[in-house]
């Protein structure tokens, strides 16, 4: 039932295979490396699934995504070990017979001279199908080419360890599979801060609601929203993402902190540095997160200098030289300590810009007057010192979440101006 | 077809929904976060799928789930924005009406005053639902009790950012599911610190061998070991499980900081408090890592004072007054280093117990006598100051998260001494 005539894959379903899966013992990572690899050359792909090492089930769950789907790809089940059935299952679907290959085996005793010694059970593939020998494990790739109810179907099997099926797929797999696609996928990412997904998605809602190719997605970030921009390229097709990204600039521009691949700070880091600019953070309810995630990014000595964590009003009046007179009057969380916080930061750090938080995160500290959430920004240059103020609402975790990706982008705009 | 006689859930299966989770843009730790809930449980999961925001598509994947599984949970579409339809798919598979929620709209409204004004789309719910509204966004959780070709099912459908739909299970979701489990979970939770996961699973080879009810499972966590210790106790049955944990802190006491559910910056936080003690940080490579974590805690104020991130030698010396001389000759990443900046720091804060963090987190930075992972800790106290060295062994991103644990380890231990 093999078949090499040439065919198109324009459908892939991901098929993972293994009980780890469906305990929660083991993240689904193989199923979001393929899953982008697919989106990468172009290929589609409608459902995934996962099963359990259980013959029926893996069975039942092949011939579903044969039924509607040109390529299925199956991660894992594939070792020496009685629960790695994969190879029986698609051989029962398939009704091709199980052989060994040469090639594999020589790469298996390459790898452990004493596999037949050992009495190592050498894997069997269903005849006819294309091999891919590993050098990072025993199992190997192997793609399948059937007809399925009278549709031409590839079954592609690799191993489950990511360190044996990533190189297996890139070196090998992807450059086969290519030959079998039609069209390439473009994708851009627009990344914005300071707007909520529900506001950038109504400003946007004729162009995503009337864009089919390409089309605009939009998902929630934690404190950023990203809009997804993606066209399937066919030959002799035109590329208008970029018009429609001119579109959407003309529409968020101050919104938007990057079109690509960066994170915030990433974005706040290259920035300062080609500018030449420092900064130094003063945080209360944030306590640090500022300084922790912008210094995420490996470089960040070169234009991060410190910072202090002004827990405490002890800590505000010693550290920072705020005032007892706007700790008693204004208090911590106010316009007033917030500018007196930037001001003493840059003084002791010498940084170019000084940004501070102080607020209010949670769940107990609120007055009718500074809810939960309430949250004060000071930033101070050489120039001048400003004043932000934000209401979030949230708990303490996505209210001290929400400081930190303001008080980055704060930086941002101050060193952007 | 709303249905409210008691049933008993047995299986389940999850339904991520989301077309960012087919094209490789999201990794789905909702589906690793649902099963691990589901194990907890003592509720069995043979199946799991993915589809994307595409309403045939969903509705035949709940068909199919509703076929063979007592419980479906679905993840993702449930926003304000077009792409959010699960609702509506379940209401076309369930022939239930929507209908809004007057607990649900009034969290949102408490949430987002302007919510009406903006003409904010409140959700609808498919009537006759049990709803649980959310105070981390605007999208609720429901439960829906229907009778599906006969059987007796249920539906319970999520938000799918994390930060939504895991205090929603958690505090809410978690407790009314635990009705419909028929023999009782046992789950205790032991965890770990300054030990790795092989060796500690090493130590406990024969008993995660053996034992078969009670069972250990390790979790890893981030730089600390986790192991849940389960016993799914059938009526008549003894609980075993405090036998088990007896053996284990026989074998593993050192490094046991909790059999319960605190975390570590819990258990610093309630130590400090117990006795009477402030603590403070400075933080060169962790930057603010170890105060924003130990301040996640609600309450932490009253033990924790503030810090100085020290990322810069000229912030070690202006604010934690590192000398020149130690600079120059052991330089920032040093056992001097590390000593004089927890006694700058606890003579700046006033804390009772400083813990300082010097060293390089990678990727560059790294020397031969000093490779990349060599970490210094200083303890100071009234008494005394000590040092401690550790060399990990990640990228940087893990290297800074093992410190942080680290650090707020030598808290715990000093404050415990």
């Amino acid at each position: 039932m093999t078949c090499n005539e040439p065919n198109i894959i324009e459908s892939a379903e991901i098929l993972s295979i293994g009980t780890e899966l469906l305990i929660g013992q083991t993240l689904d990572t193989n199923a979001f490396y393929l899953a982008r690899k697919m989106a990468e050359l172009g290929i589609d792909c409608y459902h995934r699934q996962v099963v359990g090492d259980h013959m029926d089930r893996i069975e039942q769950a092949l011939r579903r995504a044969l039924e509607r789907s040109d390529l299925v790809i199956t991660t894992g089940g594939l070792g020496p070990t009685d629960d790695d059935i994969t190879n029986q299952a698609v051989a029962n679907v398939t009704d091709l017979p199980l052989v060994e290959d040469a090639c594999v085996n020589q790469s298996i005793c390459d790898q452990y001279p004493r596999a037949r010694k050992d009495g190592y059970v050498m894997p069997r593939i269903p005849k006819g199908s294309a091999v891919y020998p590993s050098h990072n494990g025993t199992a190997p790739a192997s793609l399948t080419t059937v007809r399925f109810n009278g549709k031409m179907r590839h079954i592609l099997m690799l191993p489950g360890p990511p360190s044996e099926n990533v190189p297996l797929f890139e070196e090998q797999v992807q450059p086969a599979l290519a030959q079998y696609t039609k069209s390439k996928l473009i994708n851009h990412f627009i990344r914005l801060v300071g707007i909520g997904e529900y506001r950038a998605t109504q400003i946007l809602s004729d162009l995503i609601e009337t864009q089919t190719n390409p089309t605009i997605a939009p998902y929630a970030g934690e404190g950023e929203v990203v809009f997804r921009i993606t066209q399937k390229l066919r030959k002799q097709e035109t590329d208008r993402t970029e018009e429609l990204i001119h579109e959407i600039q003309r529409r968020l521009r101050p919104y938007i902190f990057e079109i690509g691949p960066r994170s915030l700070q990433e974005v706040v880091v290259d920035l300062l540095e080609e500018k030449g600019l420092t900064c130094a953070f003063a945080e209360s309810c944030t306590a640090g997160g500022v300084a922790a995630r912008l210094t995420s990014v490996a470089g960040a000595s070169r234009v991060f200098k410190g910072g202090i964590v002004a827990y405490s009003n002890d800590v505000k009046s010693a550290l920072l030289d705020v005032s007892e007179a706007i700790l008693k009057h204004d208090g911590a969380v106010s316009e007033r300590c917030a500018a007196a916080m930037a001001i003493g930061c840059r003084r002791r750090t010498a940084a170019d810009i000084a940004v501070s938080v102080t607020g209010i995160a949670g769940p107990s500290g609120g007055t009718d007057k500074k809810p939960v959430g309430t949250v004060y920004f000071g930033v101070s240059t050489p120039n001048e010192t400003k004043v932000f103020h934000n209401q979030f609402s949230g708990n303490r975790e996505r209210n001290r979440a929400m400081a930190v990706v303001r008080a980055l982008d704060l930086v941002r705009r101050e060193a952007q101006a």
